[in-house]
């Protein structure tokens, strides 16, 4: 038997690890230290109470028997969410077919899984800093990857360049790590940048409800052509405190190679996949209700007040930084290298981050800060920033 | 852009679909008749009590801010389920550590995503008749797969052959669709097989819970020899009647490939799954415990009878079955074309059974029996049909 030698061209992922190493070691020597975490994206408040409530009605219906259900009748999903996600996107303006839209435990499995529709054979485009999933996932099925820069000059929100040649690209928008996000007119010139070479775009859209500027699209088939060149990926984790509870979508639109895609993905699913639970599927209904997306709304502003705290601190203190609006994430300019900056932080003001060159070449000299926090620990932790940045 | 060719080489899954359009039919004609569904292997009855409570408290913690779960700490799972797992393990003699378990959404999406840790350089040994999984997964991803005969012969628990040239072998044991089981003995001549040329066993073990007879084991490691040889896949689904709830697990032993496949899981899994959500592992941590298997044999037990019930009434009437004890389903002999022998049941019995040629070219001539509707329905079954056979 041949193991997959793909494997072995990864590189260990070390960031969170090496983090918490350095963060336990730290607290082993100073337990008295009062630390503020704002290095993982993870959602910290609860889920919203009609989202609760759909769960805890859901959950007694799966111990009666005349409301039990077994296998979902599609592993694409039930109607009643399909619908829900659908009413989603019509609300922002967007328009996208029930049909076209496959429920999923989670954007992340999407995203590591859609690479199973394309040929070995063929080049990826992903930017700099990067989410590492579309990396690695197409390390491990053996394709040539290039990257695209983003950097200070272009803020992080690279454009396309004809000279690249490649196949599939990869866009996340609002962006993680850096909080960049494309304007209409920006992710206009990837569309036609795809649609003019064949290329598919994988468009990450997990962060589309921090959105708050009007010319930020919160979804690539708000642009005119998108519908034949672009798949996109979409996730409960941000919009509604889903990290811990797993459910996300995945939108191929019908133009795409001419349907065939739309069709390989859902016999994908229907082969590797047996649905995402009935259980999620109502609390994600719930999500989208009109009183959930309100509920939601007073969690998503929470959290923007914190990233509105952390932008204006860094803004005051003359710090170029990308995101804090659009986005919870912050990504600043720490002069110098990435992971001593990490130390400086930890030690000097007991606040916790991710180093950017975690992210890739270009992340090094830079250095993410999440909105996660409550805004009392944010505030605090602005304050103690304060002290070291001036 | 170049997609996966594979996908071309896919046989269109028409069985469930084709049952569906016949039943359609044939009802549109006959609106008042009294059509008992024998058909899908889907569990009926609902959760086990404590299976709920389980939910309901896991589904009110993530309402609180105190006791909300984001992004579970391990994407393999959380240590409270996998020591759960372990001791179910221990409950019938097999020792299994619960840093080899690896918990997911389901046995059906571990069982598609296992193939990416192979090379496609290799010849993967399926027996036919067979789930449908084993053969799509390996044919999306290109691997060249050759079939093992389960026969009225053999029983339908075919043993290996030394001439057969194969690297990835799948066993499924109690056998979905045929109900047969690996006695030790027989299963022993597997691991022995596979270890001799250093082959994988990929071993589902989805039905595990309904073995009865002593001489049938639980799990492949219950074999000496398994540890260096086997992977293991089972699920909550038909244990815990999970199918719409959704949770399985993975066990790659420490053994395998020098501890090379366990890592290679691990980091396919941290790479392209997020892990199961918080509340399904509460839950399916109840359904392990004392009381939750206690409430779901009440569950294995009433569809058990069931099983005998139609294995004796095909006894009675001379028919050669296989499964009805070990297992909830019967594959029965019905001599002749199974489509035939569909049309017939559902006219003249109004019952519905699956064509056993929707699982390969072995199927054609049997047809599959589940045992998962009532009691009741179930005697009005074989009622009508002892007439039919008789």
């Amino acid at each position: 038997m041949k193991l997959n030698t793909n494997y072995d061209k990864l590189q260990n992922s070390y960031l969170f690890v090496e983090i918490a190493n350095r963060l336990k070691k730290y607290t082993a020597a100073n337990p008295s230290a009062n630390i503020i975490k704002m290095g993982i994206g993870d959602v910290t408040r609860p889920l919203a109470p009609c989202v609760v409530e759909a769960g805890l009605k859901a959950m007694s219906e799966m111990g009666k028997a005349e409301t039990f259900r077994g296998y979902s009748p599609d592993s694409q999903g039930y109607e009643f969410l399909r619908n829900a996600i659908s009413a989603y996107y019509a609300s922002f303006g967007v328009k996208v077919g029930a049909g076209e839209i496959h429920v999923s435990d989670g954007a992340k499995s999407d995203c590591g899984n859609i690479v199973d529709m394309f040929d070995t054979d063929n080049t990826v485009l992903i930017p700099d800093p990067v989410y590492p999933v579309y990396f690695d996932s197409n390390i491990m099925s053996g394709r040539k990857v290039v990257f695209c820069d983003a950097t200070e000059e272009n803020d992080f929100a690279p454009l396309p360049d004809d000279k690249t040649d490649c196949d599939i690209i990869y866009l996340c928008s609002p962006n993680n790590p850096t909080g960049s996000a494309y304007t209409f007119t920006q992710l206009k010139k990837w569309v036609d940048f795809a649609n003019a070479r064949g290329a598919v775009i994988i468009y990450d859209a997990a962060y589309e409800a921090f959105v708050t500027d009007s010319d930020v699209p919160r979804s690539i088939f708000a642009i005119d052509g998108a519908r034949t060149c672009a798949i996109e990926l979409c996730s409960f984790s941000k919009t509604a405190g889903f990290t811990g509870t797993r459910c996300g979508y995945t939108v191929v639109p019908n133009e795409l190679c001419g349907g065939k895609l739309a069709k390989m993905w859902a016999r994908r699913q229907s082969t590797k996949f047996n649905g995402t639970s009935y259980i999620q599927q109502r609390m994600a209904e719930a999500a989208y209700s009109a009183e959930g997306v309100k509920q939601n709304l007073e969690n998503i502003h929470a959290y923007q007040k914190n990233a509105k705290l952390i932008s204006d601190t860094l803004t005051e203190a003359g710090i170029y930084h990308t995101g804090g609006k659009n986005s919870p994430y912050i990504w600043l300019k720490c002069n110098g290298d990435s992971w001593d900056f990490f130390d400086k932080l930890l030690t000097q003001a007991n606040v916790v981050g991710t180093p950017g060159s975690g992210f890739g070449k270009n992340g090094e000299g830079f250095f993410r800060l999440t909105a996660f926090n409550t805004y009392e620990k944010t505030q605090e932790a602005m304050q103690r920033m304060k002290k070291i940045l001036g």
